[in-house]
Protein backbone atom coordinates (compact mmCIF):
# COMPACT_ATOMS: atom_id res chain seq x y z
CA UNK A 1 0.00 0.00 0.00
CA UNK A 2 2.80 2.08 -0.37
CA UNK A 3 2.39 3.15 -3.49
CA UNK A 4 -0.97 4.86 -2.59
CA UNK A 5 0.50 6.42 0.17
CA UNK A 6 3.42 7.75 -2.10
CA UNK A 7 0.92 9.10 -4.51
CA UNK A 8 -1.05 11.27 -2.19
CA UNK A 9 1.85 12.82 -1.16
CA UNK A 10 2.94 13.52 -4.59
CA UNK A 11 5.80 11.26 -4.77
CA UNK A 12 5.03 8.88 -7.15
CA UNK A 13 2.88 9.51 -10.21
CA UNK A 14 -0.06 8.26 -12.19
CA UNK A 15 0.06 8.03 -15.34
CA UNK A 16 -2.87 8.04 -18.07
CA UNK A 17 -1.79 6.21 -21.34
CA UNK A 18 -4.35 7.36 -23.96
CA UNK A 19 -5.92 10.87 -24.00
CA UNK A 20 -8.98 10.82 -25.59
CA UNK A 21 -12.79 10.94 -24.00
CA UNK A 22 -11.83 8.83 -21.66
CA UNK A 23 -8.03 9.23 -20.54
CA UNK A 24 -8.64 12.96 -20.19
CA UNK A 25 -11.15 13.32 -17.52
CA UNK A 26 -9.26 10.98 -15.73
CA UNK A 27 -5.64 12.67 -16.04
CA UNK A 28 -7.63 15.98 -15.09
CA UNK A 29 -9.24 14.46 -12.05
CA UNK A 30 -6.21 13.19 -10.71
CA UNK A 31 -4.21 16.15 -11.71
CA UNK A 32 -6.10 17.74 -8.68
CA UNK A 33 -4.72 16.16 -5.99
CA UNK A 34 -1.51 14.35 -7.69
CA UNK A 35 1.20 14.39 -9.97
CA UNK A 36 0.33 12.57 -13.21
CA UNK A 37 1.53 12.32 -16.52
CA UNK A 38 -0.72 12.24 -19.49
CA UNK A 39 0.65 10.07 -22.40
CA UNK A 40 -0.41 9.38 -26.04
CA UNK A 41 1.07 8.46 -28.85
CA UNK A 42 -0.53 11.23 -31.17
CA UNK A 43 1.99 13.71 -31.46
CA UNK A 44 -0.17 16.24 -32.92
CA UNK A 45 -3.17 15.85 -29.54
CA UNK A 46 -0.36 16.38 -27.16
CA UNK A 47 0.60 19.59 -28.95
CA UNK A 48 -2.89 20.82 -28.94
CA UNK A 49 -2.93 20.01 -25.22
CA UNK A 50 0.12 21.91 -25.05
CA UNK A 51 -1.55 24.95 -25.89
CA UNK A 52 -4.76 24.33 -24.19
CA UNK A 53 -7.22 22.72 -26.47
CA UNK A 54 -9.64 20.07 -25.94
CA UNK A 55 -10.44 18.18 -28.93
CA UNK A 56 -12.95 16.10 -27.10
CA UNK A 57 -14.75 18.59 -25.26
CA UNK A 58 -15.12 16.34 -22.42
CA UNK A 59 -13.27 18.77 -19.97
CA UNK A 60 -13.30 21.62 -21.58
CA UNK A 61 -9.81 24.54 -22.75
CA UNK A 62 -9.94 25.97 -19.59
CA UNK A 63 -9.50 22.55 -17.24
CA UNK A 64 -6.88 21.99 -19.94
CA UNK A 65 -4.82 25.27 -19.72
CA UNK A 66 -5.30 24.72 -16.00
CA UNK A 67 -4.11 21.38 -15.05
CA UNK A 68 -1.07 19.79 -14.08
CA UNK A 69 -1.20 17.09 -16.46
CA UNK A 70 2.69 16.64 -18.39
CA UNK A 71 1.60 15.68 -21.59
CA UNK A 72 3.89 14.00 -23.58
CA UNK A 73 4.48 11.34 -26.30
CA UNK A 74 7.67 10.34 -25.10
CA UNK A 75 7.87 6.68 -24.21
CA UNK A 76 10.18 6.50 -21.90
CA UNK A 77 8.53 9.06 -19.69
CA UNK A 78 6.59 6.33 -18.49
CA UNK A 79 9.37 4.94 -16.73
CA UNK A 80 9.03 7.45 -14.30
CA UNK A 81 5.42 6.06 -12.48
CA UNK A 82 4.04 3.03 -10.72
CA UNK A 83 0.56 3.29 -11.68
CA UNK A 84 -0.54 3.55 -14.80
CA UNK A 85 -4.23 3.28 -16.82
CA UNK A 86 -4.47 2.24 -20.20
CA UNK A 87 -7.48 4.47 -21.19
CA UNK A 88 -6.97 3.65 -25.38
CA UNK A 89 -9.73 2.61 -27.44
CA UNK A 90 -10.83 -0.80 -28.68
CA UNK A 91 -13.27 -0.20 -32.16
CA UNK A 92 -14.40 -2.72 -33.99
CA UNK A 93 -13.14 -4.01 -37.24
CA UNK A 94 -15.35 -3.94 -40.65
CA UNK A 95 -16.20 -7.63 -39.71
CA UNK A 96 -17.43 -6.59 -35.96
CA UNK A 97 -14.49 -8.43 -34.32
CA UNK A 98 -12.29 -6.02 -31.90
CA UNK A 99 -9.72 -4.20 -33.03
CA UNK A 100 -6.79 -4.60 -30.02
CA UNK A 101 -4.03 -2.51 -32.11
CA UNK A 102 -4.32 0.25 -29.85
CA UNK A 103 -4.82 -1.87 -26.31
CA UNK A 104 -1.58 -4.13 -27.93
CA UNK A 105 0.47 -0.78 -28.90
CA UNK A 106 -0.25 0.46 -24.86
CA UNK A 107 0.85 -2.78 -23.59
CA UNK A 108 4.19 -2.74 -25.68
CA UNK A 109 4.84 0.86 -24.75
CA UNK A 110 4.32 0.05 -21.12
CA UNK A 111 6.31 -3.27 -21.19
CA UNK A 112 9.37 -1.81 -22.37
CA UNK A 113 9.27 1.32 -20.15
CA UNK A 114 7.85 -0.27 -16.59
CA UNK A 115 10.05 -1.59 -13.97
CA UNK A 116 9.26 -3.53 -10.60
CA UNK A 117 6.28 -2.54 -8.56
CA UNK A 118 4.16 -1.34 -11.41
CA UNK A 119 0.81 -1.47 -11.35
CA UNK A 120 -1.13 -1.68 -14.42
CA UNK A 121 -4.89 -0.89 -14.57
CA UNK A 122 -6.43 -1.18 -18.18
CA UNK A 123 -10.26 1.07 -18.81
CA UNK A 124 -10.74 -0.51 -22.48
CA UNK A 125 -13.65 -2.38 -23.41
CA UNK A 126 -12.57 -5.64 -23.84
CA UNK A 127 -14.29 -9.40 -23.46
CA UNK A 128 -13.86 -11.49 -20.86
CA UNK A 129 -10.45 -12.87 -20.75
CA UNK A 130 -8.66 -10.51 -22.70
CA UNK A 131 -6.29 -8.77 -19.76
CA UNK A 132 -5.60 -11.93 -18.45
CA UNK A 133 -4.77 -13.82 -21.98
CA UNK A 134 -3.66 -10.89 -24.05
CA UNK A 135 -2.12 -8.03 -21.92
CA UNK A 136 -0.24 -9.78 -19.31
CA UNK A 137 2.33 -11.99 -22.08
CA UNK A 138 2.92 -9.15 -24.30
CA UNK A 139 3.56 -6.89 -20.79
CA UNK A 140 5.58 -9.61 -19.36
CA UNK A 141 7.61 -10.34 -22.91
CA UNK A 142 8.52 -6.67 -23.55
CA UNK A 143 9.71 -5.98 -19.58
CA UNK A 144 10.96 -9.43 -19.11
CA UNK A 145 9.30 -8.77 -15.90
CA UNK A 146 6.66 -11.81 -14.36
CA UNK A 147 2.64 -10.62 -14.00
CA UNK A 148 2.15 -11.11 -10.15
CA UNK A 149 5.33 -10.96 -9.12
CA UNK A 150 7.24 -8.43 -10.08
CA UNK A 151 4.30 -6.01 -11.63
CA UNK A 152 0.25 -6.26 -11.18
CA UNK A 153 -2.60 -6.02 -13.66
CA UNK A 154 -6.10 -4.71 -12.85
CA UNK A 155 -9.55 -3.62 -14.55
CA UNK A 156 -11.58 -0.97 -14.20
CA UNK A 157 -14.05 -0.34 -17.15
CA UNK A 158 -14.11 3.22 -17.83
CA UNK A 159 -18.57 4.20 -17.68
CA UNK A 160 -18.12 7.72 -19.36
CA UNK A 161 -21.36 8.88 -21.45
CA UNK A 162 -19.51 11.20 -23.63
CA UNK A 163 -20.65 15.12 -23.75
CA UNK A 164 -22.94 14.14 -20.30
CA UNK A 165 -22.24 17.03 -18.39
CA UNK A 166 -24.59 15.44 -15.09
CA UNK A 167 -23.26 11.97 -15.19
CA UNK A 168 -19.41 12.55 -15.04
CA UNK A 169 -16.59 10.48 -14.26
CA UNK A 170 -16.73 11.58 -10.53
CA UNK A 171 -20.44 10.49 -9.97
CA UNK A 172 -20.72 7.68 -11.66
CA UNK A 173 -19.44 4.47 -9.44
CA UNK A 174 -16.74 2.76 -10.85
CA UNK A 175 -15.86 -0.70 -10.89
CA UNK A 176 -12.78 -2.04 -9.68
CA UNK A 177 -11.02 -5.42 -10.15
CA UNK A 178 -7.13 -6.75 -9.76
CA UNK A 179 -5.49 -9.78 -9.76
CA UNK A 180 -5.03 -10.50 -6.23
CA UNK A 181 -6.57 -8.65 -2.80
CA UNK A 182 -3.22 -6.48 -2.56
CA UNK A 183 -3.74 -5.10 -6.14
CA UNK A 184 -7.44 -4.76 -5.73
CA UNK A 185 -6.93 -3.10 -2.95
CA UNK A 186 -4.59 -0.37 -4.20
CA UNK A 187 -7.07 0.28 -7.53
CA UNK A 188 -9.64 0.74 -5.28
CA UNK A 189 -7.55 3.51 -3.16
CA UNK A 190 -6.29 5.06 -5.95
CA UNK A 191 -9.45 5.58 -7.80
CA UNK A 192 -11.16 6.19 -4.52
CA UNK A 193 -9.02 9.90 -4.49
CA UNK A 194 -11.52 11.08 -7.98
CA UNK A 195 -14.52 9.15 -7.92
CA UNK A 196 -17.07 10.94 -5.20
CA UNK A 197 -19.56 8.47 -5.40
CA UNK A 198 -17.09 6.27 -4.23
CA UNK A 199 -15.72 2.70 -6.17
CA UNK A 200 -17.74 -0.88 -6.32
CA UNK A 201 -15.22 -3.90 -6.07
CA UNK A 202 -15.25 -7.37 -8.15
CA UNK A 203 -13.93 -10.52 -7.42
CA UNK A 204 -12.00 -10.97 -10.69
CA UNK A 205 -10.52 -9.40 -13.36
CA UNK A 206 -12.85 -11.27 -15.65
CA UNK A 207 -15.77 -10.36 -14.49
CA UNK A 208 -15.24 -6.57 -14.33
CA UNK A 209 -14.59 -7.10 -18.07
CA UNK A 210 -17.57 -8.80 -18.27
CA UNK A 211 -19.62 -6.09 -16.65
CA UNK A 212 -18.32 -3.62 -19.02
CA UNK A 213 -19.41 -5.84 -22.08
CA UNK A 214 -22.79 -6.35 -20.94
CA UNK A 215 -23.47 -3.04 -19.81
CA UNK A 216 -22.14 -1.72 -23.59
CA UNK A 217 -24.16 -4.39 -25.31
CA UNK A 218 -27.24 -3.86 -23.29
CA UNK A 219 -27.01 0.05 -24.19
CA UNK A 220 -26.26 -0.85 -27.82
CA UNK A 221 -29.62 -2.62 -27.54
CA UNK A 222 -31.66 -0.31 -25.95
CA UNK A 223 -31.02 2.03 -28.73
CA UNK A 224 -31.30 -0.41 -31.58
CA UNK A 225 -34.92 -1.20 -29.71
CA UNK A 226 -35.93 2.44 -29.61
CA UNK A 227 -34.96 3.14 -33.30
CA UNK A 228 -36.63 -0.29 -34.26
CA UNK A 229 -40.13 0.87 -32.20
CA UNK A 230 -39.05 4.62 -33.08
CA UNK A 231 -39.84 3.18 -37.19
CA UNK A 232 -43.23 0.68 -36.25
CA UNK A 233 -44.82 3.70 -34.70
CA UNK A 234 -43.99 6.58 -37.06
CA UNK A 235 -45.75 4.59 -39.47
CA UNK A 236 -48.82 3.09 -36.66
CA UNK A 237 -49.44 6.62 -34.96
CA UNK B 1 -65.46 17.73 -14.74
CA UNK B 2 -68.88 17.18 -12.11
CA UNK B 3 -67.69 13.24 -12.38
CA UNK B 4 -64.98 14.16 -10.50
CA UNK B 5 -66.49 15.84 -7.51
CA UNK B 6 -68.76 13.16 -7.60
CA UNK B 7 -66.50 10.74 -6.90
CA UNK B 8 -64.62 12.62 -4.64
CA UNK B 9 -68.03 13.59 -2.70
CA UNK B 10 -69.14 9.47 -2.69
CA UNK B 11 -72.20 10.07 -4.83
CA UNK B 12 -70.46 8.22 -7.82
CA UNK B 13 -68.83 4.93 -7.73
CA UNK B 14 -65.52 3.85 -9.40
CA UNK B 15 -65.91 -0.16 -11.02
CA UNK B 16 -63.01 -2.10 -11.64
CA UNK B 17 -63.54 -4.75 -14.00
CA UNK B 18 -60.84 -7.63 -13.69
CA UNK B 19 -59.36 -8.64 -10.21
CA UNK B 20 -56.49 -9.72 -10.75
CA UNK B 21 -52.51 -8.59 -9.32
CA UNK B 22 -53.68 -5.45 -11.66
CA UNK B 23 -56.74 -4.49 -10.25
CA UNK B 24 -57.03 -5.44 -7.19
CA UNK B 25 -54.32 -2.95 -6.12
CA UNK B 26 -56.58 -0.47 -7.83
CA UNK B 27 -59.75 -1.34 -6.46
CA UNK B 28 -58.48 -1.26 -2.57
CA UNK B 29 -56.26 2.16 -3.42
CA UNK B 30 -59.05 3.81 -4.83
CA UNK B 31 -61.56 2.67 -1.76
CA UNK B 32 -60.16 4.40 0.55
CA UNK B 33 -61.22 7.86 -0.67
CA UNK B 34 -64.10 6.76 -3.02
CA UNK B 35 -66.76 3.94 -3.52
CA UNK B 36 -65.52 1.54 -5.60
CA UNK B 37 -66.92 -1.91 -6.85
CA UNK B 38 -64.63 -4.64 -7.56
CA UNK B 39 -65.93 -6.47 -10.43
CA UNK B 40 -64.66 -10.20 -11.65
CA UNK B 41 -66.08 -12.70 -13.83
CA UNK B 42 -64.82 -15.55 -11.80
CA UNK B 43 -67.22 -16.34 -8.73
CA UNK B 44 -64.64 -18.17 -6.94
CA UNK B 45 -62.22 -15.50 -7.37
CA UNK B 46 -64.96 -12.92 -5.68
CA UNK B 47 -66.13 -15.40 -3.06
CA UNK B 48 -62.10 -15.89 -2.01
CA UNK B 49 -62.54 -11.59 -1.70
CA UNK B 50 -65.73 -11.86 -0.10
CA UNK B 51 -63.81 -14.17 2.45
CA UNK B 52 -61.14 -11.24 2.65
CA UNK B 53 -58.21 -13.97 1.50
CA UNK B 54 -56.08 -12.22 -1.67
CA UNK B 55 -54.66 -15.09 -3.97
CA UNK B 56 -52.91 -12.18 -5.82
CA UNK B 57 -50.55 -11.48 -3.07
CA UNK B 58 -50.44 -7.48 -4.12
CA UNK B 59 -52.72 -6.38 -1.36
CA UNK B 60 -53.00 -9.44 1.63
CA UNK B 61 -55.28 -10.47 3.56
CA UNK B 62 -55.63 -8.13 5.61
CA UNK B 63 -56.54 -5.09 2.90
CA UNK B 64 -58.96 -7.11 1.47
CA UNK B 65 -60.72 -8.20 4.96
CA UNK B 66 -60.53 -3.97 5.94
CA UNK B 67 -61.49 -2.52 2.54
CA UNK B 68 -64.48 -0.73 1.64
CA UNK B 69 -64.79 -2.49 -1.85
CA UNK B 70 -68.01 -4.09 -2.93
CA UNK B 71 -66.57 -7.35 -4.69
CA UNK B 72 -69.22 -8.78 -7.22
CA UNK B 73 -69.55 -10.94 -10.64
CA UNK B 74 -73.20 -9.56 -10.87
CA UNK B 75 -73.06 -8.05 -14.36
CA UNK B 76 -75.57 -5.40 -13.35
CA UNK B 77 -73.81 -3.77 -10.78
CA UNK B 78 -71.83 -2.19 -13.63
CA UNK B 79 -74.84 0.34 -14.06
CA UNK B 80 -73.74 2.06 -10.59
CA UNK B 81 -70.86 3.36 -11.93
CA UNK B 82 -69.95 6.11 -14.37
CA UNK B 83 -66.31 5.33 -13.73
CA UNK B 84 -65.08 1.76 -14.98
CA UNK B 85 -61.91 0.83 -14.64
CA UNK B 86 -61.09 -2.78 -17.22
CA UNK B 87 -57.76 -4.72 -15.75
CA UNK B 88 -58.28 -7.64 -17.62
CA UNK B 89 -55.35 -9.67 -18.92
CA UNK B 90 -54.10 -9.68 -22.43
CA UNK B 91 -52.13 -12.82 -22.28
CA UNK B 92 -50.63 -14.44 -25.91
CA UNK B 93 -51.58 -17.34 -27.38
CA UNK B 94 -49.52 -20.29 -28.21
CA UNK B 95 -48.51 -18.73 -31.64
CA UNK B 96 -47.57 -15.45 -30.04
CA UNK B 97 -50.49 -13.38 -31.13
CA UNK B 98 -52.20 -11.42 -28.14
CA UNK B 99 -55.30 -13.38 -26.69
CA UNK B 100 -57.70 -10.84 -26.44
CA UNK B 101 -60.94 -12.50 -25.08
CA UNK B 102 -60.84 -11.07 -21.61
CA UNK B 103 -60.84 -7.53 -22.97
CA UNK B 104 -63.47 -8.60 -25.71
CA UNK B 105 -65.32 -9.63 -23.07
CA UNK B 106 -65.19 -6.87 -20.80
CA UNK B 107 -65.99 -4.98 -23.43
CA UNK B 108 -69.53 -7.24 -23.99
CA UNK B 109 -70.54 -6.77 -20.37
CA UNK B 110 -69.24 -3.22 -19.98
CA UNK B 111 -71.63 -2.21 -23.19
CA UNK B 112 -74.25 -4.22 -22.03
CA UNK B 113 -74.34 -2.20 -18.84
CA UNK B 114 -73.51 1.41 -19.64
CA UNK B 115 -75.39 4.14 -19.82
CA UNK B 116 -74.52 8.01 -21.21
CA UNK B 117 -71.95 9.74 -19.30
CA UNK B 118 -69.65 6.79 -18.49
CA UNK B 119 -65.80 7.12 -19.11
CA UNK B 120 -64.12 3.87 -19.81
CA UNK B 121 -60.61 3.33 -19.21
CA UNK B 122 -58.04 0.22 -19.90
CA UNK B 123 -55.09 -0.39 -17.96
CA UNK B 124 -54.65 -3.71 -20.31
CA UNK B 125 -51.35 -3.99 -22.38
CA UNK B 126 -52.41 -4.15 -25.64
CA UNK B 127 -51.16 -2.97 -29.24
CA UNK B 128 -51.64 0.78 -30.28
CA UNK B 129 -54.37 0.87 -31.93
CA UNK B 130 -56.90 -1.56 -29.95
CA UNK B 131 -58.51 0.23 -27.30
CA UNK B 132 -59.98 2.53 -31.14
CA UNK B 133 -60.27 -0.09 -33.13
CA UNK B 134 -61.52 -3.35 -31.00
CA UNK B 135 -62.95 -1.75 -28.02
CA UNK B 136 -64.74 1.08 -29.13
CA UNK B 137 -66.74 -0.84 -31.87
CA UNK B 138 -68.27 -3.42 -29.25
CA UNK B 139 -69.13 -0.89 -26.51
CA UNK B 140 -71.33 1.02 -29.01
CA UNK B 141 -72.50 -1.92 -30.57
CA UNK B 142 -73.52 -3.78 -26.79
CA UNK B 143 -75.30 -0.12 -25.84
CA UNK B 144 -76.27 1.20 -28.76
CA UNK B 145 -74.72 4.51 -27.60
CA UNK B 146 -71.87 6.50 -29.37
CA UNK B 147 -68.71 7.32 -28.53
CA UNK B 148 -67.04 10.47 -27.82
CA UNK B 149 -71.19 11.64 -27.92
CA UNK B 150 -72.59 9.51 -24.73
CA UNK B 151 -69.75 7.67 -23.33
CA UNK B 152 -65.80 8.38 -23.48
CA UNK B 153 -62.77 6.02 -23.17
CA UNK B 154 -59.19 6.60 -22.12
CA UNK B 155 -55.96 4.31 -21.93
CA UNK B 156 -54.10 4.04 -18.94
CA UNK B 157 -51.79 1.44 -19.09
CA UNK B 158 -51.00 -0.62 -15.69
CA UNK B 159 -47.10 -0.58 -14.51
CA UNK B 160 -47.27 -3.31 -11.51
CA UNK B 161 -44.14 -5.20 -10.64
CA UNK B 162 -45.92 -8.16 -9.35
CA UNK B 163 -44.37 -9.01 -6.17
CA UNK B 164 -42.49 -5.98 -5.61
CA UNK B 165 -43.02 -4.28 -2.64
CA UNK B 166 -40.74 -1.07 -3.12
CA UNK B 167 -42.34 0.35 -6.03
CA UNK B 168 -45.99 0.15 -5.92
CA UNK B 169 -49.49 1.58 -7.93
CA UNK B 170 -48.70 4.56 -5.36
CA UNK B 171 -45.41 5.30 -6.32
CA UNK B 172 -44.76 4.63 -9.85
CA UNK B 173 -45.87 7.66 -12.22
CA UNK B 174 -48.96 6.92 -14.50
CA UNK B 175 -49.35 7.24 -17.84
CA UNK B 176 -52.88 9.00 -19.05
CA UNK B 177 -54.64 9.44 -22.10
CA UNK B 178 -58.01 10.29 -23.07
CA UNK B 179 -59.69 10.40 -26.29
CA UNK B 180 -60.18 13.92 -26.06
CA UNK B 181 -58.93 16.47 -24.16
CA UNK B 182 -62.20 16.65 -21.36
CA UNK B 183 -61.55 13.02 -20.90
CA UNK B 184 -57.61 13.42 -20.45
CA UNK B 185 -58.54 15.94 -17.65
CA UNK B 186 -60.88 13.90 -15.51
CA UNK B 187 -58.85 10.34 -16.14
CA UNK B 188 -55.91 12.51 -14.85
CA UNK B 189 -57.73 13.49 -12.30
CA UNK B 190 -59.00 10.53 -10.82
CA UNK B 191 -55.99 8.44 -10.93
CA UNK B 192 -53.98 11.96 -8.83
CA UNK B 193 -56.50 10.43 -6.19
CA UNK B 194 -54.33 7.61 -5.46
CA UNK B 195 -51.41 7.73 -7.36
CA UNK B 196 -48.65 9.83 -4.98
CA UNK B 197 -46.28 10.84 -7.44
CA UNK B 198 -48.48 11.78 -9.98
CA UNK B 199 -49.86 10.86 -13.95
CA UNK B 200 -47.60 11.70 -17.35
CA UNK B 201 -50.51 12.97 -19.81
CA UNK B 202 -49.66 11.87 -23.04
CA UNK B 203 -51.45 12.95 -26.49
CA UNK B 204 -53.33 10.32 -27.35
CA UNK B 205 -54.72 6.76 -26.61
CA UNK B 206 -52.94 5.47 -29.43
CA UNK B 207 -49.52 6.85 -27.56
CA UNK B 208 -50.17 5.57 -24.19
CA UNK B 209 -50.71 1.73 -26.01
CA UNK B 210 -47.62 2.37 -27.44
CA UNK B 211 -45.37 3.53 -24.41
CA UNK B 212 -47.03 0.39 -22.74
CA UNK B 213 -45.78 -2.07 -25.27
CA UNK B 214 -42.48 -0.41 -25.04
CA UNK B 215 -42.02 -0.84 -21.79
CA UNK B 216 -43.26 -4.63 -21.44
CA UNK B 217 -40.79 -5.28 -24.56
CA UNK B 218 -37.67 -3.09 -23.60
CA UNK B 219 -37.96 -5.49 -20.11
CA UNK B 220 -38.62 -9.05 -21.78
CA UNK B 221 -35.56 -8.00 -24.10
CA UNK B 222 -33.71 -6.95 -20.55
CA UNK B 223 -34.24 -10.47 -18.91
CA UNK B 224 -33.75 -12.32 -21.99
CA UNK B 225 -30.64 -10.46 -22.62
CA UNK B 226 -29.53 -11.04 -19.28
CA UNK B 227 -30.75 -14.66 -19.45
CA UNK B 228 -27.97 -15.34 -22.95
CA UNK B 229 -24.99 -13.23 -20.63
CA UNK B 230 -25.91 -15.67 -17.53
CA UNK B 231 -24.86 -18.68 -19.99
CA UNK B 232 -22.23 -17.31 -21.80
CA UNK B 233 -20.34 -16.00 -18.68
CA UNK B 234 -20.64 -19.23 -17.12
CA UNK B 235 -19.02 -20.84 -19.75
CA UNK B 236 -16.37 -18.14 -20.02
CA UNK B 237 -15.68 -17.66 -16.22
Amino acid sequence: MRIVKDILDQKAKITVVGLGYVGMPLAVAFARTTKVIGFDVDKKKIEMYCQGLDPTKQVGDKAIKETSVEFTSDNSKLKESKFIIVAVPTPIKIDKTPNLEAVINACRIIGQNTSKGAVIVFESTVYPGLTEDVCIPILEKESGLICGKDFKVGYSPERINPGDKENRLENIKKIVAGMDNETLDIIAKVYEIIIEVGVHRVSSIKVAEAAKVAENSQRDINIAFMNELSMVFDRML
